[in-house]
């Protein structure tokens, strides 16, 4: 029995006319994990997302002829273990939620996404930016400090209202260029746009990426005045596959500046190690490096281990198992504290957390 | 490879039993416009549906036999700049969700779904409703004095709760019917239902509408007793195709009886025009007068003009540009001001828009 | 014209790999109910759900080989009269989020479902827990006494955060076992857990299920003291198919211990017929007696008779009519008064309510 189409009939006589199209791909991942976590309290319990985020999406590609097509790709989150939205609310597209054109020029992209900087980094973390062994390479959109009303500058994985561009492969060699929009009705480049760049090369088992960014924040009344944030990272990413085990490493550095010229700065070191064990095994193994400047004397040290082992039952099915040991040092009682997820930690607080789950792709 | 559908298990053991539907359509339409626009400030940025609204449904038919045929419909609207639903918030079905049977009588329709009136009207505008050249035609729920607490009477475009039903063609001529019911609790016809009939008219070259509709309003405690507004819309629509062009108009009036015997009225006239150019392309052109009377003499009459050129990449995707010019000319500082969206525009404000984007629809 | 499923592209170079799947089923219900209720007020209108509740969901099955099968489904509930999700807003996996394993084992899931006892128990209402006629068997997770701030342990059809193992059929009795985490980063067992179990019997035309539920509340401030609310739940349900006719009935017992000691006690009996008349016809009558005891001495008794008649266009396609008759006798003030819906009822108030309408399942 196959699913059959239905031809639809046109939408609007004049204008315009939509059909229903031939070819859409519904896929997703529903990944549950039972979780323990200790830290400034102790926690266990189930988590969605442990070795990926569980998701829902739609996409098509339509092949408009000379090597030209269309394509339109949304995509919601979803926190498996409430059944909610990744907000922890209702479902929407903000995984992404584009239109595109594609040819031999490479791909113009319009809407929702991922940042073309975290597209080429993503890769690089064997944990796959994911539960608690995930690196928190991203997680550096942030001004640490209560007093300032605790702005932040978003989740820069993705970024509403986004131009994007990415090139077809050179020898290798590949390019990807994001701007984008502010939302709000007054924005400007100063006061709500973003713009990244990268250059990234794979070739053999070589795996290599560099990108930088720079988003500009709202204007924020901080101790009466008015003040602009403004981000800019810049990350590389290598990896390089030997075969028997893949090793691959990012470093990311993220400066915010802040009010009264304060520099709210941040350092990820990430190494991280895969190795296939057996026909259907893949051991992992990740250090992650945090360092959090908050100018002039504030300081957070971070260190990350994390060891998983996954166990594939097919090429969309997988059992896995994670363990992640987590230690901040603060020279200073602000929050500062990086931690694992599921529970607070302090500043010169530790962490161990254990995972075992299963994903399941569609 | 096809997508098989699974047969389903009976869901319930006793009582109901549910099916997997052997054929449901996924449709939809992802637009993005990078738009700029002025007013009583300026924007750019880019926005969701410059040629016709974003949106994902899932829809689907079974042939009962006799020539009697069940239908479903659920369709979400989505702001694709962002990834959110079209209130801004999450997904939901709110721009259709019916159930339906369909047959030689006819069509049958429950639930949340677009009123016959603005279905019949809709394909009059060769802007198809969307955009910065969109007609407002339909922009006129509302009791703009901001002394009686903002009242308004909803989008009318849809409602919930209703009833409709949509006769066959007879020699060209059809006939829809809505009855939608309140929502609250004590809702009666006086206090919240919705009633509206169409003629339709399509034969040839012709296509003619006319729409007739009433909203009754909740009890609104306005300067200390309660008031029951109430909505009366008349719709008039004509097309003709000459084969080389297209021209339509519209012509809309919405009386709202407000307080103290108050009315405030509003007209909308607009005409348009859309010649195929090439085998590929389409100009269109449209001018809307918009007038907006509160009585006893606040008065607002505003002129839009927009023109567009529409470049098909295939049936289902296409590049667009709008240029749109808005002129409002009021006798008073009451926020009577029509805009093109975006931004906010004065009451004797202008205002240029452009639009350049692309739509795919699936 | 076959909807195709584009052969997906790795998501992630290294790590994990997500294909799409080539068996993906779409279904769902669509169920719209013309309604007439009085009460301590009068209501007519549209309302989703009157036969079933109305849903769209995703679920799909992967041959892992040797017996054994991963499953993920994710099912989100419709407020069709609005085409609001429903929670009364946007949409989300609130009636499934779940990933599992299946095998000659049985079935382990996780994720948010419906508890092992909901499923073991809603077969033995005729009238399938939908609409006016509906049983209250589960509406039980409440304590009524509004000085105590309302508290309630929620709706106990479904949890978040559940463990589920179902077994096979061993000569027609299987078993469940749900665990169910808190939510809360500081849940324990005593302050947020849920645990249940289910014993089945399913041969020939016998149908019998028992069930065992505890749900420990999370602490509430209650006059000045935090209390742990308890509700433990004992259900039983038994079925026969004389051929002609359906008979099943259902007991339901829910102790919820509250603050200083007081009991908060409720019992439901139901008892149900179902016999087709004709090819295609069904008539259904339920009685439900609802008893409510919260100590020392405030009591509830209520009772309700419903008479339907169901009428198959189709397996998928149904028109139904339902009346209902529900009186409530209270000794006593409080709010206890039980409702068939859409109006409160007073807690020694009587109802009528009559239901016709349509339901399509995909």
């Amino acid at each position: 029995m196959n699913k059959k189409l239905m031809v639809a009939l046109p939408l609007m006589a004049m204008g315009t006319v939509a059909f229903a199209q031939s070819s859409v791909t519904l896929f997703g991942t529903v990944d549950q994990a039972i979780t323990y976590v200790d830290g400034s309290d102790k926690w266990s319990g189930l988590q969605s997302g442990g070795s990926a985020d569980s998701h829902i999406g739609f996409r098509g590609t339509e092949d408009l002829g000379g090597g030209l097509k269309a394509q339109f790709w949304l995509e919601s989150g979803i926190l498996a273990d409430t059944g909610s939205g990744d907000s922890g609310g209702g479902l929407d597209f903000k995984r992404r939620a584009t239109v595109g054109l594609m040819g031999n020029f490479g791909e113009v992209r319009l809407g929702r996404d991922e940042t073309a900087a975290y597209r080429s980094m993503k890769r690089f973390d064997v944990f796959n930016n994911a539960g608690i062994g995930g690196s928190q390479l991203w997680s550096d959109g942030f001004v640490p400090d209560a007093s300032l009303g605790s702005p932040t500058l978003g989740n820069s994985k993705r970024k509403d209202n986004l131009l994007a561009y990415y090139s077809p492969n050179y020898g290798g060699f590949n390019l990807g260029i994001n701007y984008g929009f502010g939302e709000s009705s007054n924005d400007t480049w100063e006061t709500g746009a973003y713009a990244g760049v990268t250059l990234g090369y794979n070739n053999g088992p070589w795996n290599a990426a560099l990108a930088a960014e720079q988003q500009n924040g709202n204007s924020l009344p901080i101790a009466g005045s008015a003040y602009n944030l403004r981000q800019r990272a810049y990350s590389a990413g290598l990896g390089y596959d030997f075969g028997r085990f893949q090793v691959s490493g990012a470093y990311r550095q993220s400066d915010i500046s802040g009010p009264a010229g304060g520099s709210l700065d941040g350092q990820t070191y990430m190494i991280g190690l895969a190795a296939p064990v057996g026909a259907a095994g893949v051991v992992k193994a990740s250090y992650n490096r945090y360092e959090r400047d908050v100018a002039p004397n504030n300081e957070l040290k971070a260190d990350q281990f994390s060891l998983g082992y996954e166990h594939n039952l097919s090429k969309r099915t997988a059992l896995y198992g994670t363990y992640s040991y987590l230690k901040n040092k603060s020279n200073d009682g602000q929050a500062l504290g990086v931690s694992m997820g599921y529970v607070p930690l302090d500043e010169n607080g530790k962490q161990h957390g254990v995972q075992v789950g299963v994903r399941h792709s569609f």
